[in-house]
């Protein structure tokens, strides 16, 4: 496959791979000095972004390019889903070699497709350049009803804990990966979910419509790093029940509470519920297990409980800037 | 000073240094999953993102932080400026060395501030990572009244063009720049407009309240790269009188037209306006010069004419995947 000639040819062909036949929100999209996005009245817009660094958040030799195209819209829809908003469109800052202009391009770019069509997600502008390393950054731009979003700061002293999923498999399907040789495939359940992460839309969307949770986030950086975030939003504690953690089968014993407490990349939705509405909170929604793992404390304190000893949790996940 | 500790207390950091005592258009800002951004009813949203990476943009031997921070956002704002439109908040993507996490920030973070202060944009978002060379994107956010925005499509036979200021100034205080020893200071114009750019925000607002232009995009890679940009999404071609080009006295004869062709990161105005509303074109907007440098033609060509000799202009500005 021939690599790009230059930047106006690479724009076209971003811009051909990722052409939708939807009707777009946008006025005016790539190839423009800016796109132009029509607000739906009544709605709030939603606008987030997230950096996707070769060697930090994937290995060249191991994440196959189509993984990393899903991947890097998907963890960005995923902050749109936390607010109980719908994603509409993105920007691609995405910079790379010029020998991966050919085919690992054409890879990522039909990853990136995929994403883009079933997470009703279009493609709106970018900026694209050369570097030794790949380097993606993604800004999302959603949409929630005026009023509706669910932000991290409504979590108050009585409130239920709440998980979707399974905890833990996407940091699992990392450590398969790394003992993999060559290109990792997405052989079992703990590789898709790190492969491929699913943004928990529908449920995030549910909640919001419903007004059913009083503060919400996805788990990005792992249990243990982000609930804290969250309490301190809020400005309460929480009270974690160890044995109802929703850790994952693939596991070995003893391994699986340590996955769900400090494994980042699950892209599940942490939130909570206040108790009288409790009994509207199905086990699964959609097929998605949904569960009740803990509550809010006036104390501003994160407890574990595991076998009637409580300890104080302590940040174990992603922390780029961590010396240790 | 003190490097930061872990992400959370460098979101704090940057959080503080950019608050802004202004009404914010942002329902909820930093701290959350996403930015929820509440927009005018009756007005189009502006989105637009920006590379700005060591050693391709900038050097960190060279380069002022205070200096990257300013032109970090001004130089993305100014794609809203070539839409005509007014700048509302922004999204951060910052990677860094720890090392850098000090001193560095501190002065990056002043020259951020003040570009936000002064170009009317706060910050909304952003995402924060360790990385040992410093990443930066920006995604601004816009808004213009609906159906005011300046295309770059639509640019017609006999359309005059036009452009603000003078070309090639930036790339002549970049020239001077590698000449220094240690850190650039901004000692005269050329260094000033090369460090500090200054979008024009007044200018494309104007044109595009008053419909004065027909199609209009901001200088970033260099005349010769840009305005065949413009003539293909608008399917016309452009005579440009090389001796009416507005270049810049600080140059050395001979030196002043390469420049203002192939010269990037001026930031100026590109605009066309139709041959009827000439007269409503000043020679200068508030303070400002504008040039009337050629016209718009049906056959798709652009021919530069010196000295009544016309010849084929060729790209010459800045491509990062050119192989030269």
């Amino acid at each position: 496959m021939r690599k790009t000639k230059d930047e106006n040819a690479l724009i076209a062909w971003i811009e051909r791979a990722l052409r939708s036949g939807k009707a777009r929100p946008l006025a005016v999209g790539l190839g423009d000095d800016a796109a132009l996005w029509v607000p739906e009245p009544g709605y709030e817009t939603i606008l987030t972004c997230d950096w996707f660094l070769q060697d930090s958040h994937f290995l060249r030799r191991k994440h196959p390019p189509d993984a990393i195209g899903w991947k890097c819209l998907a963890r960005a829809v995923s902050d749109v889903a936390a607010m109980g908003g719908k994603p509409r469109c993105f920007l691609l800052s995405l910079a790379l070699p010029v020998s991966l202009t050919g085919k690992w391009l054409s890879f990522f770019l039909a990853g990136l497709r995929r994403a883009s069509g079933r997470l009703g997600c279009v493609l709106a502008g970018g900026d694209t350049t050369c570097q030794d390393k790949v380097l993606i950054s993604i800004t999302v731009v959603g949409e929630v009803g005026r009023g509706h979003a669910i932000q991290r700061s409504g979590a108050r002293p009585g409130d239920l804990v709440f998980v979707s999923g399974t905890l833990g498999e996407a940091e699992l399907g990392l450590r398969l990966l790394r003992r993999m040789r060559g290109m990792a495939k997405a052989t079992n359940a703990a590789l898709r979910k790190h492969l491929y992460p699913q943004p928990r839309l529908a449920l995030g969307q549910w909640l919001a419509e419903n007004r059913l949770a009083t503060a919400m986030m996805d788990l990005s950086d792992g249990f243990s790093t982000d609930l804290p975030r969250l309490c301190a939003a809020s400005r309460v504690g929480a009270l974690i029940y160890g044995n109802s953690l929703p850790v994952t089968p693939l596991a070995q014993t003893g391994d699986a509470q340590d996955l769900a407490l400090n494994g980042g990349d699950d892209y599940e939705l942490l939130f909570t519920v206040s108790r009288k509405k409790e009994t509207r909170m199905p086990h699964k929604f959609q097929g998605l297990r949904l569960t009740r793992i803990g509550e809010i404390t006036r104390e501003r304190k994160i407890l574990l409980i595991n076998a009637r000893k409580p300890a104080r949790l302590r940040p174990g996940g992603w922390d780029p800037f961590r010396q240790s």
